[in-house]
């Protein structure tokens, strides 16, 4: 913990920005069900008070980090345009490796958090899924060349979400059990993700994409 | 409901063997958290208290019926030595199938109980999901023509652990929504199957098997 949200009045929005950051810096090294809202408040070095002005809730607290952590990765995997499309999308996964191992605590906890017993919680998080669903179903399309209303189906989703749940999970034992190697994650997120794109495509009749 | 365990009496292992069928019955109708033992024991035509003779919690009761449900589906699985190779993934993948249409409330039971409060629940289904894994890295080494201690590697086993989730994922939305085709669902989960064992293999340097 190194930033504190010292006592200087601040404007509205910036201070609860600046509660955010400092929510995402201890929910990214601690479990969340573990960090009371006391202790985020001593963290912060304002009253619980004002913590539970900006939040009522901790639940809405973390929900707030959590939006703030998925905006940052969408920034973070938005592919640089100059790079050749294979590229791209190993520079998607490279970010989505790096921001899981700079937020690792948050990564995990984001796990158990979607089996949790928080319903918002598990909301934000079932909706930032649904979100990188569809842009797979996007990268799908560029694939196939086609409109994404032409590739766009039932299947295509399923596989897309199939993966997220595969990548999930591959993602989650690297970071847990430190036995395998970031590159060769990288390579079978990849690998398995244009496998899933193109067995979901594969019901248009057309031949699934070469390699 | 057709079969009931009538008061005659019967040996002891018969007579479990007789409830566990009964549970199954019941249990791939209906969600268990949502059935009682006393309505299994009425089910079953016997009291509550030969019930809990058996099977001292409700949790002991479905911890049996899960172990048969298992040992069933492993055995629908084992392929037919007479079917090529190609063959018998298809065939099995079409055993698992067929089996979560047929307990389809069992299976979304399952699916939920892995994140459910039942740590002996969990615990049985954790080891079914590891024997799985198991028998796909059996797999892998067919389709590499090499022993399974040269192919078994952490990038294998996570290879197929996120295709283990994958599957779930895509079998429990196919019993869930109705929106796939059967047909689609066995090509999906055949080739990303292979997809992620190659991807899985891959790392051992040499190029992924032709298809």
């Amino acid at each position: 913990m190194t930033t504190r949200a010292s006592s200087t009045r601040l404007p509205r929005d910036e201070r609860r920005e600046q509660l955010v950051v400092l929510g995402r810096e201890l929910l990214g090294t601690r479990p969340y069900e573990q960090v009371s809202i006391g202790e985020l408040a001593r963290a912060a070095g304002v009253s619980k008070g004002l913590l539970y002005h900006y939040f009522p809730t901790k639940s809405d607290f973390v929900v707030a980090v959590l939006e703030q952590s998925h905006a940052e990765l969408a920034e973070q995997m938005t592919p640089d345009p100059a790079l050749p499309a294979e590229q791209r999308l190993d520079a998607a996964i490279d970010a989505v490796l790096r921001y899981a191992e700079e937020h690792r605590q948050g990564f995990l906890a984001t796990m158990r958090a979607r089996h949790g017993p928080d319903e918002t919680i598990r909301e934000v998080l079932a909706a930032a899924r649904a979100r990188r669903v569809s842009s797979l179903v996007e990268l799908a399309a560029r694939r196939a060349g086609a409109p994404r209303e032409e590739v766009e189906s039932p299947l295509l989703q399923a596989a897309a979400e199939g993966w997220v749940h595969l990548s999930e999970h591959v993602i989650g034992r690297w970071l847990e059990r430190g036995d395998l190697e970031r590159d060769a994650v990288l390579a079978l997120l990849r690998d398995t993700l244009l496998g899933a794109l193109d067995a979901g495509l594969a019901a248009r009749g057309s031949p699934a994409p070469v390699r």
